[in-house]
């Protein structure tokens, strides 16, 4: 019986739970009134960011964290995934 | 003569300059060593967090603002643009 490389990535690398935070700081030239619809705020900016530093913005503070947790700190709905994660891998 | 309120979008619109922040916490889960490369961390971790909530990520903290702030605050790159994006505008 012949299987592909494909078939045979190795799938069973194992999974955590991680802490994760992001602070930026920066500053935006941007159109006035742009930025008042404050349901549209967050993904405005954060696509502004992702087009990176030039002379419509400047960064300020870049904070990015990840750490792991015990998965016993997760929620029930993410250990519940694990759990999924875990045994389709077992069944693969 | 009748003209569509769309053709009539104001585009002369004046731009500010803003102090923008972003502070975001959330839980994730992910592959163990996937997060190591200190470098690529933010990218993925903005890219985790616009795929939205699911079993993988759940929000903790969500927290932006954007304030306007004088001109004068802004730094000598910022101002120069400024002063080229109304030239171009006054040209037009």
């Amino acid at each position: 019986m012949k299987s592909s490389s494909l078939e045979h990535q190795p799938i069973n690398s194992e999974v955590g739970v991680y802490d994760c935070e992001i602070h930026l700081k920066f500053r935006l030239i941007e159109e006035k009134g742009a930025l008042r619809d404050r349901d549209q705020l967050l993904e405005m900016l954060l696509d502004a960011f992702a087009c990176g530093s030039d002379e419509y913005l400047e960064p300020v503070q870049v904070q990015v964290e990840a750490q792991e947790i015990s998965e016993m700190d997760a929620s029930p709905q993410m250990r519940r995934q694990l759990i999924r994660l875990r045994n389709s891998r077992d069944l693969a």
